[in-house]
């Protein structure tokens, strides 16, 4: 079940703007135990919802990564997101974001809910980037620190593709039907090359057109036009780009270095937005970190879908 | 300077729409020799001209790849372009294209300059592709063929960045204006990410938007929409994501089997868009063929910017 929490103070962002009010949405999946001893928080990546059970296939369930009946699972639905957590700035129609400010809201909400101790921090993807400024920011709050298939700043790469995709909205139409072609941008860099080629491939056929990784673009396009706001889109994808958590650090190795929390660090080896060489840095330079990489065809999703190896990392540490 | 000949005569494409007539525009340096056993024919890639000395800096020149004092270059603009070759058929607006339709016509103009034997047939990127149809049609033509950047037929994400590029521009509020996003969105592949992340870094700034990646995509957008026409953008997209040199003749080992012409096949290491590994498929295949990959950072335009390896290696063939 959805609950919201209101946060009647002032709010402020790294850029410097003040939010006067905030509205945090999530949900909760298992029992607080007696010490509050057993807190796993999530924090989703990019477009997801605080619904770990929706999108998260398998992971909470009994025996698996976020065992209800064990853990007390908090997941709150990102800010910038269109998914309950909203940001009230009369200003700007568009909040300016960071990855900072996104992290700043699950402390907040850890405070309302009175969890002083979190056992386990696990993020992936742009949620893994939130919980590495958490965990920067707050390093007495965690037992241990999952990062799962993200990296300490956002490559030009990245940043190329996100621009790519902010002309595809401006130039449009209707800028939210502008979100059909950025998801079909965005896909070819975190679905990647090997699940396309695995699962879209036409060449044994002897098709002219109409390939059907045509239409599989045009479909996720569409679904994802449906859900999503452009508005918050374009939020979230500045808070993507501006991802770097050395900035005003001294740099990345810096500041990894100063994140004072047990860290598991999991790459995926076929993700090419971000690669197993860039997500290596984390474990590198963060001072008790382990580093492991799962092996799968799957791309960036591979943490999303290697549940069997990725509980294995996970239960272990 | 550029030279045209006009085919008055029915050209019948692939896709068994007939033509009735056709432009090729096409350049040509140095000298033809008195046997004719000096013709170096270049197929260019996607979106260049016909000026081979112009966009590929430093190959025509003394001593160099194409060495306008030993041999007699030949390159035409491939059909589809917008730089002087074109094709007449009131009842289409976007001709529907194919490299074998593409390879066909180097093959008119090949005849009209009586040229039977040509010693070096050079093709990087869609220009490979073009030159492998072309060979693969008339293999009794050629002395050598070489192969650069390129590959047996075009994969899924490749094709998957198209869709992308065409559902920016049919989107878009004028569809030349879409070429804008298709550029940024194509060089995500073809520029690569290297070359990306070590000219575009900002990671060592305290920057939070405005990213030098940011107005480098929206140049080279800009830059592009200003020479190029989105009618012919959209035939050449169409022909790139064709490319399977395989279909109806058996599949792709069988027909490469079939190119009886000694071969050079060359991989540059950095290149996503056609990646070693999808290279290397020419040369296991083609009979007689050697293989080279070249070291480079420059991701696909390595074929462009390589020019000491990549003469050292034709040169030695």
């Amino acid at each position: 079940m959805i609950r919201y929490y209101n946060h009647n103070g002032d709010f402020k962002l790294e850029s410097g703007d003040v939010a006067t009010r905030l509205t945090i949405a999530y949900h909760t999946y298992g029992t607080l135990n007696a010490d509050a001893s057993n807190v796993v928080w999530v924090c989703h990546a990019f477009t997801a919802s605080s619904d770990v059970a929706d999108w998260w296939k398998g992971a909470v369930e009994e025996g698996s990564l976020l065992d209800p009946t064990k853990y007390f699972i908090v997941c709150a639905n990102c800010l910038g997101s269109c998914y309950g957590t909203e940001i009230y700035d009369a200003s700007v129609e568009i909040p300016f974001l960071t990855m900072r400010d996104l992290g700043q809201v699950h402390s907040l909400l850890a405070d309302h809910l009175g969890l002083k101790k979190i056992h386990k921090l696990i993020g992936g993807s742009t949620g893994g980037m939130q919980a590495m400024e958490w965990a920067y920011a707050e390093p007495w709050r965690f037992d241990h620190l999952y990062l799962l298939a993200t990296v300490p700043y956002t490559s030009a790469w990245v940043q190329a593709s996100s621009e790519a995709q902010r002309m595809a909205i401006s130039g449009a139409k209707e800028p939210q039907k502008g979100l059909e072609a950025a998801r079909a941008i965005s896909m070819l860099q975190f679905r990647g090359e090997d699940p396309y080629n695995l699962t879209q491939d036409d060449s044994t056929t002897d098709k002219l057109k109409d390939f059907k990784v045509c239409s599989y673009q045009r479909y996720q396009g569409e679904k994802f036009e449906r859900r999503f706001k452009v508005s918050n889109y374009l939020s979230l994808l500045g808070s993507l780009d501006n991802h770097n958590i050395g900035r005003g650090r001294g740099g990345v190795a810096k500041a990894l270095s100063d994140i004072n929390v047990p860290t598991t660090v999991v790459s995926i080896s076929s993700d090419i937005i971000f690669p197993p060489r860039d997500v290596r840095v984390l474990a590198d330079n963060i001072p008790n970190a382990q580093y492991f990489e799962i092996d799968s065809v799957w791309g960036h999703d591979g943490f999303l879908l290697e549940m069997k190896q990725l509980t294995a990392i996970i239960h272990n540490k």
